[in-house]
């Protein structure tokens, strides 16, 4: 009787019928499953993105939902569609390396291989379209309550991407900008973790491109109106931004873009 | 007590209010239904584009859904707002044609025209937003239960718009890109089915633009990266793509540029 | 048993996590409660577009709904966080103007500054997404039923942002654009009230821009094809259109343009 959750997150975009054909389907299987577009604007093929945007919210559903992510460079090839259960969630889609950076682990949970599409779909999957034809049915039977351990054969780990974490030298912490936000608000791959570790101060000095910021402000109104500032993001990470403006354009900020950390020097 | 679901397609965007004021209304006349959006990115008035997406997304969904379809070049005029029963489904919306492309026929099934808005709505319909004032109310209705023909009187067929179909002649098949999706797939007018009914083996040869293309592929990666190749979309469609790639960006294509099919002479 | 709806409205754009985020901490604490997107495409910090978009769909929702709205120019300074009663909906979000805009009052019912977080969420509020820690838990216990006084403390009244109203004169009455949709019509903020009382006859000339418009139309397609028109909006504003074009792009005309409104003299 309980509705189960399933999140959507994709790279469809929002104006193909891709998506509508995606939750049909679940629909059509789950009927009381209930339905929450995470987002279908991750940039073509951008795993990385997309495990960034899920980070964000995956942790706040309640346990038992079912997180359904198609962001799939390789769509048609040798990459294994999988589910996952981790931390409570069951994780469906392609074995890209996604799974692995969202959880940390290639081995977060039981794992199976979606190989038996033909048991939960009357028709044979598609080539192209794996959303709908592989990855939407197995979602919806495992919010109608259905094992995962019934939807395929165990595999023993996903697969890993190599993933560029920050580099920690004598001089500080040196990262990059993973992701700018609606707002140009520009967040880094430093965590709050790795500064609290290395710098016993908030005295600090940060480095992006051309703009040199001095010391962490707790929110983005603690500094006057157009003003540059460095804070912990709402998920726990450097983020350089600027008070009701957008960093990423006053600063010329861009993806990828160097971000050092230093600790000030005790004579300034 | 079942939740009959509403799907929601639209060319309103997603900055305004128009959308969330029909999910209003039909949230207040059917407090249970479940709403889906399919997409409210259609571009304005283009009924062709709306249809193209539709048969992607409807044909997924369960027995009993009603499709609300607001794409309205004419709003205002004399065209009818009108409500069908095709194939399990109830469709709602104006009509403009949209509605016999998508089901193929100008008689899919038992049609009303909406002529009795102040049996579902207290105030009188606006001039300007049909969605809200008539279509969204008659969705909600027939989502509760209520028999179609409560909803107005019988129509004899809705308005047919005339369709370009592809051209078959001695040389091979003749037809255009009708969609282009976001990762740049360019989506044909030409069904599998014409395909296999004129020639015996897989071997064509597609020309579009300047790029000729031999032999179909089965999915994205039977060619390597960046290379163009020839597929049927999820939908059954002959598809030119570009693995991993925008065929659209890269190889200049754009929507309604004409696309042949040959026999790959027996000589070469 | 019922389930409540909560409509989600904020300048977070569709791409982040964010309104992911929002998402899973409101079924976390109400798992029955119905989700409805109204826009998350509002102009970064522009509570005027805001409270324009939310005017057109607030009022077409079922009383108990609760609206949650996070635009937040000020976010992490000393606006409060507000809940508020308001013709028998809830509404949820940062006191920054936008609740009296939208109410057309500073103490529109009940209403209660969110100070006690704590008891809604395990973790402390963060300070920089107030959406996720304090606004999404309050919408979500209201949509469980719990009342408003027990979210927090009582307050007086709203702050109140001046607003553009527009001038009546001898010569006719003056306002501007403050809203243009995607098909390109534009709205303005003269109420249809407003010209009833000072103009006995539909017979007025506007000018907006370069263009001159003479008589109010019922419905686009009153004038030919392309032809510009003056009209009342479906939320009964005056709105400068043209029939199945874009009258933004057509006529050039602009957010904040001003638009006088004059009776046809006698003689012409």
């Amino acid at each position: 009787m309980s509705e189960h959750i399933i999140t959507l997150t994709t790279d469809f975009g929002y104006s193909s019928g891709y998506v509508g054909a995606m939750k049909g389907v679940i629909l059509a299987i789950a009927p009381r499953a209930r339905l929450v577009d995470i987002t279908h604007s991750i940039p073509a093929f951008n795993v990385t993105e997309a495990a960034f945007v899920l980070r964000q919210a995956i942790p706040q559903f309640p346990a038992g939902t079912t997180h359904l992510v198609v962001v799939d460079p390789g769509v048609g090839s040798k990459q294994q569609p999988v589910a996952v259960s981790w931390n409570g969630y069951h994780l469906v889609g392609p074995d890209n390396g996604l799974f692995a950076l969202l959880t940390g682990s290639n081995q977060p949970g039981a794992m199976v291989v979606l190989d038996r599409p033909s048991t939960y779909r009357a028709d044979p999957p598609s080539a192209t379209f794996h959303g709908r034809d592989i990855f939407a049915p197995a979602a919806a039977l495992l919010a109608t309550g259905q094992p995962l351990q019934s939807l395929g054969s165990p595999i023993g780990q996903l697969l890993a991407v190599p993933q560029q974490l920050p580099i920690v030298d004598h001089q500080g912490i040196h990262g990059h900008i993973v992701h700018i936000d609606r707002f140009g608000n520009c967040i880094t791959n430093i965590p709050r973790s790795l500064l609290v570790k290395h710098f016993a101060s908030p005295k600090v000095t940060c480095n992006v491109g051309d703009t040199n910021i001095r010391d962490l402000s707790r929110t983005y109104s603690d500094v006057p109106r157009n003003e540059p500032l460095l804070l912990f993001s709402s998920s726990d990470r450097l983020e350089v931004a600027v008070n009701q403006g957008s960093a990423a354009q006053q600063l010329g900020i861009k993806r990828r873009m160097p971000v050092s950390i230093r600790r000030v020097p005790q004579r300034d």
